[in-house]
């Protein structure tokens, strides 16, 4: 069978520890870098990938919002997959998004992506289409079925519009469905009373909760998640190290003032003008203009239709990298 | 070149006439007939194809959003597509929704669109991510260039989460990017002043203004729209044409009173408890319960993970179409 | 009491007719000028009123969302009502605006606009607070329980941020509470579904369906509403009166036209740059300053915060009057 | 006049101390007892307002959401305010809140309070219209200008619609405009930008930063937010209480625990059914169930239009008090 050929080969890759549960630390959603014609520069992702897990990431997060899934078509995914476990290189598991907006076609990406060598799969509640939260529940359901590879959910309200209830997320918790949450709602009022409730329960030492926030880390730390997934963690992962170091040491005030700091480089997200560009194509656009500045990667593009950056928004990502002592 | 082959054995079957510009008269946005298991039912398709075009539909909208296009993976949606133009065959142009986020992935699918033989292409802005105007424009520019058929945008704020701004429709039916604009967003004040300036500017001649409502298809041809893609068409085709007849004569009071039985016939769409469900699986779930209970389909299935209506609600679908006269 | 004073007085212009039931026609949501120092210039709100009376207006409509109300105070809104029941002088129904979030503060409007001799209350949902649908019924079952003028529902989400359900106008229109509805909502599907149950029940010959847009009226009068309330009214009353006219008397397709010239007369709405003001400051701003120009009203002054067009945007303005052949 | 003599004897009332600037510590935004026939309980609010002083509160807000301020006519706004004025007894300042859409009708509220005794006012942005960010600052310099008392700006996009830009927020901060800011937002991550931004301006010292959070305070405390304005401070003051203090005495594991207990605590919110009432009844029908329990107040009765919590529901509410050892 095809498919085993190519699993076994890529397997050659994947670690053959067994996936952390939970699991904690800093799990940076990596960009995709591009070549100015488009295409996946897999050099420049491995580098990406081998400079967090050199400051100390626990886990990479590859096709997520900040690699701009949503943007690569199978073949560019794939190739940012393959790049990724050959940078892992079993060091640190590597998570791979599979968005889309069904289980059937969730599916199809999560086999490419476990053939791939990934370490687990990130999948969103179904968008596109109106859901109930039975019908959300059994998309998870299924995708877990069809794919024997560690689940996480991925509530980005902003991305599909609704918000993971807490019931679906406990019972999926509960049930083995699911390994664990990232939680990019930024709503923290709801996270804390997840938290509690998985706890209730006993579930937080086998389910992972992961904030995709950048700016409130050290609550989110104080609040009890296990790690966090920080778009922001491509272009200062040490930073998100050492905050997530203080923060398990008790010393929280020092690692508030690292979240401050990481606080004030968020900035990178806003250089592009919002009467120009979409707020995606300005954050996006911001790291990946930090990460050629600071010579990780060879081209700053984003994917189209993305619009680019202009000269002055670049001068601003610069100034913004030196305040903060990268540059 | 391979797709020059396979697309001259698709063009056996797509018509050798060119489009009609602009595109007129009623479109219905085909239901997927699916089998028990989760496949696509080609014969239900043809059968639901063959069903309507005899009604006088001139042109199958495969692929849309009454297709179930977000649950289909790449394999089901290429048999919907080839079942499509078979049936078509030649007699109607077949225009196939390419539903993804981004111009990269749409592509893919036009490619596929193409090569099966459809003979127009329909895209949604995109989604999943933020965009601006500006990268909407370019979104549907690339898709254009990518793949030469005439290309419809799809204006589906409900699934898309963003209304095409009047100022790009306009700009890309002024440079021939489109062809025509399907408007599902229900926001007929925009779509009259649309029309308004599209008239204007010398532009409803060869850009065709199809309206996406079941429910207001009368003001919207008094309103100067060309035609109407009701997925309530895929039940009473014959109400549609006749709807559409009608207003062509000026028969306006009749006309509507064709609209008022359809609006209550409309009411389909509540039989699933809103409760126990999401409004997507109400509405498919009742049209295909329909298409079963009228003989056209073998199976009322509708993808996963939505939920299936009860014996209850397919009760009152039976009690509505018997209303309406339909059974 | 003075109160007791104010109100015989006031009797004196209420019109001792009774309000027609269904109300029908044109009934413009008249502006509320204003003076440089931000009072209500009452002169030239009889003046206003005078104009759309003479149009062939069917009744005035104060205190609307075109009215400014969210931005009067008390003693304002109680002088508008003055003026406005000075000017009818029985010759038409004053409809009296009572905008506020919850039964106990409309009751106080709604007490004052008794007071004042206004004909009939027109009342949105709750707002600032959520609400339940039972609760929205049991709101306009208090209004009308506690003053005795006959009560109009006011669907205008875009302001209070829910959709009034169906089945809420459903029951209040059957059991007596509402005498009518001024959808402001947009969503002609939903009114139309609205239309046929209300027909269907027998409805439609006491309970007003009124229409608050002001670019679909040709088509919601083919789907069977009683009128139309439109902002645009204040400026070309006598545009709408043709258009209902032609309407009623099977001219289709002139109504139509006449509806097309009247949407292209509401690009005034958009001479405010989204950049510099809120669509709000734009769209009045609009209105007020083509009544300046028209010579029906002093000054062209928008309530505080709003932004006030600059010369440019006025200029606009005259341009637009001056193609509709108004100027 | 009346008025002068009103106000004369509230000033009795009221700190002649100067207002803190910045404020600080715990302040929970009062729930308003009614009788069972919907008239204003000023015993039970003296009760109430005398058991959150002596838990150590360092402010009364009243007349905010939790007060159920949208429900409450004028005389009942009065009402509510001498009742907290006198309670408080120059001990701790009361903080007013003056919700209404614009400033005009703000202005009208903030000129009553400051009468009654307030010593300070609190104002959302404007409401019901549609504004943009310069009408938002020129909504707060306009009620700042009219009543000579410190101004708090009170972001709650959930009642409003919109989320005030932390730009406004610089700007009126810098200016004097403001005192303080209430955040209800939920987005603690622009909080944090917020917060930030504020300290590189210096204005940390004297502009206060209240979250409005009852479930992330220690991450807001963390984060520099300088108190709390939690509507379960209702029923657990004295949680609150002990949070502060072990917050400021950096003892953030213990706060963080007594956060979980409260965050499990906040379950009473929804104990009223979501299918039969508004998340607004559930919740304030939930705090006024349990002070009811506690014996605080005669009557839980909450204000028209709200579905009242049925016995099933005070159930539940009884046995989370006795779970979190309040009964």
């Amino acid at each position: 069978m095809q498919h085993a050929a190519t699993s076994s080969s890529a397997a050659q890759h994947s670690s053959s520890a067994p996936f952390p549960a939970p699991l904690t630390g800093v799990v940076p959603p990596l960009c995709t870098p591009l070549t100015a014609d488009g295409e996946v520069d897999a050099a420049g992702l491995r580098a990406l990938a081998g400079r967090v897990t050199d400051a100390g990431a626990s886990g990479l997060f590859v096709l997520g919002s900040s690699g701009e899934a949503a943007f690569l078509d199978d073949a560019r995914r794939a190739t940012v997959l393959r790049a990724a476990v050959e940078a892992a290189d079993g060091r640190v598991p590597v998570l791979a998004g599979v968005i889309d907006m069904t289980p059937a076609r969730v599916i199809a990406h999560a086999e490419r992506a476990a053939e791939a060598g990934a370490s687990a799969l990130v999948a969103t509640a179904p968008f596109y289409t109106r859901t109930h939260p039975v019908e959300i529940a059994e998309h998870f359901r299924r995708i877990r079925a069809a794919v024997p590879l560690p689940l996480f959910a991925y509530d980005i309200p902003v991305a599909v519009h609704t918000k993971l209830p807490a019931s679906v997320v406990l019972e999926l918790a509960e049930d083995g469905t699911l390994a664990g949450l990232k939680d990019s709602s930024g709503d923290d009022g709801a996270l804390r009373r997840l938290l509690v409730a998985l706890r209730g329960r006993g579930l937080l030492e086998r389910f992972a909760v992961l904030t995709g926030s950048e700016l409130a880390v050290d609550g989110a730390l104080l609040a009890g998640v296990h790690g966090v997934v920080p778009g922001l963690g491509n272009v200062d992962p040490e930073g998100y190290v050492r905050l997530y170091a203080l923060a398990r040491e008790g010393r929280w005030t020092e690692a508030a003032a690292e979240q401050d700091r990481l606080a004030a480089l968020f900035a990178l997200t806003d250089v592009g003008p919002e009467a120009l560009m979409g707020r995606n194509s300005s954050a996006i656009g911001a790291f990946k203009a930090a990460l050629h500045l600071l010579g990780v990667i060879g081209c700053a593009a984003t994917a189209p239709p993305q619009v680019p950056l202009d000269s002055e928004a670049v001068k601003a990502v610069r100034h913004l990298l030196e305040e903060a002592g990268l540059l």
